[in-house]
């Protein structure tokens, strides 16, 4: 496969004017890079016919692939079909399955047709139609004198699942090889010490490649490998893992699993275990990305914010002498904290995080200093943050950090098992 | 002031790759779009000095204003000055105040100063100056032939400080007239319903002008009134806000406040009374949006996150019967829910969330039925929500759907005392 390069053009006033955030860009972008098709720009431009034509003459003569995202709504300003056809010079015509989904949709919904959805099922002469399960505008493919075009809804939750379906294969189809990708997830390594740690390893291999993408937080690490379509690439990823694994195991905290909770929940679930919560400054955030996961109601039995220090005392049992002697953001009140969780909600583990979110912090306890209390059967332990950013939202930063630890911890607890 | 236009280029092989999402670009044209400066395009290109010469040249023959975020780091292939610059025909000098802040920032930091730290303090002959307290690049303004270009660093809690601080002042004192803006926020009813009540209004007003932004479950209508510079907005803002409250009043829940929960943070604090809450399906997110804000533990007792049915119980004290009779999720256990919140945290309000967030449903209790407790001395109530989307990430949305009626909950329960 020649690599091909694509150019995204997102169509949108209310892009334009930052009433929202394009998250299609970095889904279409990412997902392009996954298929080995390069992109060297991404566009936004609002519902305005003349700027349209021009940004999608300016593209076409650039890049091999051109994808729009936004504009195929019913209303007299959703332009970019009839601009891009226009251009291409192809009719529309009525799509009529197009046009039956798009009446089906509307009686499943309960919600009136009116002729202008008529509009939404107009397509190009010759193109491939890409259902829309997720809402009203299909999408599709044409191509035209060497160039492809593919046009996607804007609301990401009906743009992503497109994408993932019908333009990813589309395109891939084209290719004798495919790519293999696999992600290792990291925890407590920077990314730029993890990235000296495997340097050489990251210039020198070049199938699979070796990237990575830092998070609050995290690292995750892509291994991507050229095969052909059909075949396991496992004999290219095994080796380049393990050598990583030599390096950063210890940090390593799942493969292909998305994030810490994620891993937490299915490392609980294999081992048939119960996890509890104590939170104090992340305020719930840990119970709240646990239960974020699909399944979760299996392995999480509940949690408690003690938000207030008699909130701790009699909700969580926390001894008062306990607070008085050593605070309310100790080594020794996390310890009970956890201890009082795993009691209250009889669970196998359990988690608590105490400390100072800010933004206001005390000399002995600055912002940023937490205290991670974890307890199990076999094995308890209290972990101490500093968690430093000059930062005017230190809050959520504090609390996502703290929150990551937590689970971390409940992830490491599940192999004391 | 007659109104310029302005551009957005980012530069960042990151975003191309779809590694980040580019929320710099909405920032950017939210203030500018604030500040009456019409924003017509937005781009996002790499590392790359041709592309990005290009993608320059293209900006400015066609815009008064470029803003340019990114590439102003040390290493080798940040290039966005150095590019810019030559195309503006520029020289850049060492600017020895900004390498002093550079060497302080430094060593606030503990880090080691290389040499090639020294190339951001190489700045454009003749700039303003913009200094960065969040980093190490300072950014700055330069005018040449009519045009102006701001150029921003890339990472966004170095870039919206810089933004706010220095150029959106800088572009301000360009003109005579400020814009003053005003944001209600509305709750429980649709945009497009909201959208047909002021049809009249929105399309009437000139001065201000009402725009409406939808976000999950909200609607934020921004006021924006155009002054002579010091002088008072109220007087065109204030009848057109009653204009408003007369057709949708029951639906605002705060004026200029950000969000829900900073709205009820503020009335809780006002009204000198405190929550707490027991959550069932939003697995915390109540009380984690809550301690969101900064202040929330003064009004902010506790929460407990009972998942299990016998964290309900044994935890919580819900009566096994109700459990047993209704349901976990009924409007029974969710008042009773609430009851006992209040008395385990002795809080002045409670409020309550049981339901099913999906992924799998019930004939009796479908994903997205969700109950909704609340009750303080003078008030109780139980609202039920049937939350409907065709989605694959069902589970956030009713966690976020329910949180949000939650917490809409406490704030009309603030307005009973």
């Amino acid at each position: 496969m020649s690599a091909k390069t694509a150019e995204i053009l997102c169509v949108g006033t209310e892009l334009l004017m930052g009433n929202i955030v394009n998250t299609n860009a970095a889904v279409i972008s990412s997902e392009l890079s996954g298929a080995g098709i390069d992109i060297y720009h991404q566009s936004v431009i609002g519902d305005n016919p003349e700027r349209l034509k021009d940004a999608a003459e300016l593209a076409l003569s650039r890049s091999d692939i051109l994808i729009t995202t936004g504009g195929l709504g019913p209303t007299y300003d959703d332009l970019t079909k009839e601009t891009v056809a226009k251009l291409l010079g192809v009719e529309l015509y009525l799509d009529t399955e197009s046009w039956e989904s798009i009446k089906q949709y509307f009686a499943s919904m309960n919600r009136e047709l009116t002729e202008n959805n008529k509009k939404q099922a107009m397509l190009p002469v010759g193109c491939t139609v890409f259902p829309n399960p997720n809402g009203t505008a299909p999408g599709f493919a044409i191509e035209k004198d060497g160039k492809t075009v593919i046009m996607l809804p804007g609301p990401p939750r009906e743009m992503k699942p497109m994408l993932l379906n019908y333009a990813i294969p589309y395109l891939s189809r084209k290719s004798k090889d495919c790519l293999v990708s696999r992600n290792l997830y990291f925890f407590g390594i920077g990314e730029a010490v993890l990235e000296q740690r495997l340097k050489s390893l990251m210039e020198s291999s070049r199938n699979p490649t070796v990237a990575p993408y830092a998070k609050t937080g995290e690292v995750m690490l892509r291994l991507t490998a050229r095969v052909e379509k059909g075949s396991d690439a496992s004999y290219l990823l095994d080796p380049v893992q393990k050598e990583i694994e030599a390096v950063a195991g210890e940090y390593l905290y799942g493969v292909d699993c998305s994030d810490l909770q994620t891993a937490a929940v299915r490392a609980l679930s294999n081992a048939r275990l119960t996890v509890s919560c104590a939170e104090s400054c992340t305020g719930g955030l840990v119970a709240e990305r646990i239960t974020r996961v699909s399944g979760s109601s299996k392995v999480f039995r509940g949690g408690i914010v003690s938000y207030d220090n008699s909130a701790k005392i009699s909700v969580l049992g926390v001894k008062p002498e306990t607070i008085e002697r050593f605070g309310a953001v100790s080594a020794e009140t996390a310890l009970e904290m956890a201890q009082c969780a795993a009691k209250l909600f009889r669970s196998d583990i359990a988690v608590s995080v105490t400390g100072n979110a800010g933004p206001q912090g005390s000399e002995d306890k600055p912002v940023g200093l937490v205290y991670i209390g974890i307890c199990s059967p076999g094995y308890s332990d209290v972990i101490t943050l500093n968690v430093k950013r000059r930062d005017d939202d230190i809050r959520s930063y504090v609390k996502e950090i703290a929150s990551s630890n937590a689970i971390r911890l409940i992830l490491k607890a599940c192999q004391s098992f």
